[in-house]
């Protein structure tokens, strides 16, 4: 094997490698806004350039449908050594990123990305990479990208003679609405896949290297609600008819009993319990609510959520409910004495195994029309989601990954899970039947959907080093 | 006397008269958003020289400090006639206007009025004048100002002999936030006034005069909760830590309880009871609750306010709460799965006599400070409002009112009441003992603070000639 080699390449061409990732970073791919169409769609070129010179073979699929165009897809695939016989491993990142207001606060653009020093103070010393999707998700991918172009350019193979699908979308962040029917039509060649490999998950932190084997499910609603056909005086109005804001503020508190747990009727039924041990094991993870809160300028006492759960377990393995935005009426500077026609807000609900997005959005749907104000009307929007994944400890591309990321961190890495959503886990679960290891290597204060997000380029070091080895892992399998 | 050729002068010179409203209309005079402040001012001019041409000595007086400075006051004065003993006038407008947003829905732009046919149908030909301003309050102002100018014109004396002092103040549709220092300041000199007359309420319709004896007070607030320091991603911090916008629903919510009675403790305490018998008047006008919804868009079960209250009676003479205005996190296309650092909402009361807005703000600062959620802190800014004003319908001034009323429409006026809020009433009745007379010329499809904002010539020249009129009745009172 090579993998010193390749190894050592990758130490010695990292000035190159950071300069490809800013290159990617300042494309701003926020595919949540149609304004952004056309980066969006540079930065997907720009990441099949990048497979194509690792020796992939790379198509840039477009998605959707010509009256609601999606972003294109890049599926690339590397057909392995004659002799391969691992796991045939597909490996799934995004080129889009969340957008970046409030812009005000960031302390340099969102796209110009700059090298700062890193967040870790004295003791680690180094350098972070800041822009958006610095870490969520280029930053992450291009630990895999850079580890794929290594190998090919040591041995002129691609992907070390692993057998590989790449499949990089660039609709995570706005709900991957198109990827269900993709892979629908694409499940003859996914198919052949035996795992799925992600990037875009956490550590436990520095210097403490985790492999996740759980992420939270998610399905997203945007719910107005329609009252008068015109904005009305709230003196001659007031107290006379329904006002909007006033009835969707009322409708939404209800959504969580004095325990704050999610009061929708049988919400609960479908969670899969976690067993003791689990939480057990949790526990000795060291990991400190207080500190967590202190983090983002919150005191102690803000440690709350369903009652009856640790914050890392209502994270880790408990569903939740929140409202994601909200805007009706005046909302500018001073005073406007005004009913208006309408309010909106955004509400998303994180979900666990065993829930189902389509039916916990069906059921919360239909609790709002049971509670329709006099008069109003009701105008609700699915904006995507996906299911809960949870993956065996156990298995073998579970233990190549660990033993991949033991030997380029020199630490015994973790088993975590993570609150957020990768729907596509969600997705290749219930289409192909395909579990998912998740190697991520992204820190708890990497801000990530807010203002600095950055991405240390130690964390990316060992990110690359990572997939590079576990190249060699896979091949073990054999 | 000379009202007759005053009256046949104003329906000789009627274009002139509608195109200088147009002229003041043209500046956009918006109080509460700074970006508008040299408009506002030149406003303010306008309609000092408009009385100057009248024969009134005007000043223009800067409000606020150099720090905060407010939009100034129009000042004027007629002596009267040496022989004149009838009552000391204090005319009271604003030349100020409300946002014009959501600027999308005009139908023209709110700052170029154009003249278009009245909205009376084939029964009721005429024209209407179509700008943000032009029935609240600047078309209502030049009913004066016109009468006024007549009568300067006709006779060469201001204000036909009678002794009358005019403020027209630039901040009503921003809290009138200075005028309660600028009246401390003038005390002596507005205090020689006897009775205030306003033109900024409405006729009970088409056709149907009336006099207004009592308006709502208001308190206007912002509150603004505050959590984490950072935009926060909803799967890491989902269920982990209080969500601004989910936790500022939970508490606005409480504000209502299921009868629709504001919750506030001792809210309804101060509230004056209107008693069986003006009650039993006011059903007798014919108001139509349900097609007054029809109006707006409404099926009659949108008729919801207090329980136990008709709509006529929950608009004019009970107090309500309407939040104006909510914001907090992400409120763009798409999705966004964020937990904000904040969320803000704009929430008013309409209050009615003998209820205090200071008091009402201070009870509903204080009942939120009880419901802070945990590790969170409320940001609160008061942004002003007014006592409600009742005056007795047999005071003199009323009479001359009805009079004047009723000689320039040939009709007998009705005595009715309106839910809007005009707190200089409140506020010269509470410094200086002054009760108004409200003699308003709008109608309730004016579509007051909304788009496509209009006034009636119809109206407009009823509001001209029973000014003109009212000054002989109030000469007639000596």
């Amino acid at each position: 094997m090579s993998t010193d080699s390749v190894l050592e390449r990758l130490a010695a061409t990292e000035a190159d490698q950071v300069r490809r990732l800013i290159d990617w970073l300042r494309i701003p791919s926020i595919s949540t806004d149609p304004a952004y169409r056309d980066p969006t769609a540079q930065a997907a070129a720009w990441c099949a350039d990048h497979l194509r010179a690792s020796g992939f073979g790379v198509e840039v699929l477009p998605t959707g449908s010509p009256e609601s165009p999606g972003h294109p897809i890049v599926l690339a695939t590397s057909p392995g050594d004659e002799g391969y016989s691992g796991p045939h491993v597909l490996f799934y990142g995004h080129y889009d990123v969340q957008p970046a207001d409030p812009l005000e606060l960031w302390e340099s653009p969102p796209f110009e990305p700059v090298i700062r020093p890193a967040d870790g103070g004295a003791d680690r010393p180094g350098e972070r990479v800041v822009a958006r999707g610095a870490v969520d998700d280029k930053g992450q991918v291009s630990t895999f990208l850079e580890a794929m172009r290594a190998w090919h350019d040591e041995t002129g193979v691609p992907a070390g003679g692993v057998r590989m699908t790449v499949l990089i979308e660039g609709e995570e962040e706005s709900g991957s609405v198109n990827l269900e029917r993709f892979v629908r039509e694409h499940k003859a060649r996914l198919a052949e896949c035996d795992v799925v490999v992600i990037s875009d998950t956490g550590m436990l932190g520095r210097g403490r290297p985790a492999i996740t084997n759980g992420i939270r499910g998610l399905t997203y609603t945007e719910v107005t609600l329609h009252g008068p056909d015109q904005d009305l005086h709230s003196g001659m109005w007031g107290g006379k008819v329904p006002n909007p804001i006033n009835e969707l503020v009322k409708v939404l508190a209800d959504l969580w009993d004095p325990d704050r747990r999610v009061t929708l009727p049988g919400f609960y039924d479908r969670v899969r319990e976690v067993g003791d041990d689990e939480r057990a094991m949790w526990k000795t993870l060291g990991l400190d609510a207080a500190k967590a809160l202190e983090g983002i300028g919150l005191p102690p006492e803000a440690d709350v959520g369903e009652a009856g759960f640790t914050a890392t377990e209502r994270e880790w393995c408990r569903p939740t409910c929140d409202i994601n935005g909200i805007v009706g009426g005046y909302t500018g500077e001073g005073a406007k004495t005004v009913i208006p026609t309408h309010a909106t807000a955004k509400v998303s609900f994180r979900l666990v195994a065993d829930q189902d997005p389509d039916s916990v959005r069906e059921s919360f749907f239909t609790w709002l029309r049971e509670r329709t104000p006099p008069g109003c009307r009701w105008e609700l929007i699915d904006h995507g989601g996906g299911l809960a994944a949870t993956t065996g400890a156990d298995s073998p591309p579970m233990t190549a990954a660990m033993a991949a990321l033991r030997r380029a961190s020199g630490v015994e890495p973790k088993l975590i899970r993570s609150g957020g959503s990768i729907p596509v886990a969600g997705l290749l679960k219930g289409e192909l039947g395909l579990d998912t290891v998740f190697i991520g290597f992204g820190l708890e204060d990497d801000r990530v959907h807010s203002p600095n997000e950055k991405f240390e380029l130690e964390c990316y070091r060992l990110g690359a080093r990572t997939h590079a080895i576990l190249i060699e892992e896979l091949r073990g399998l054999g």
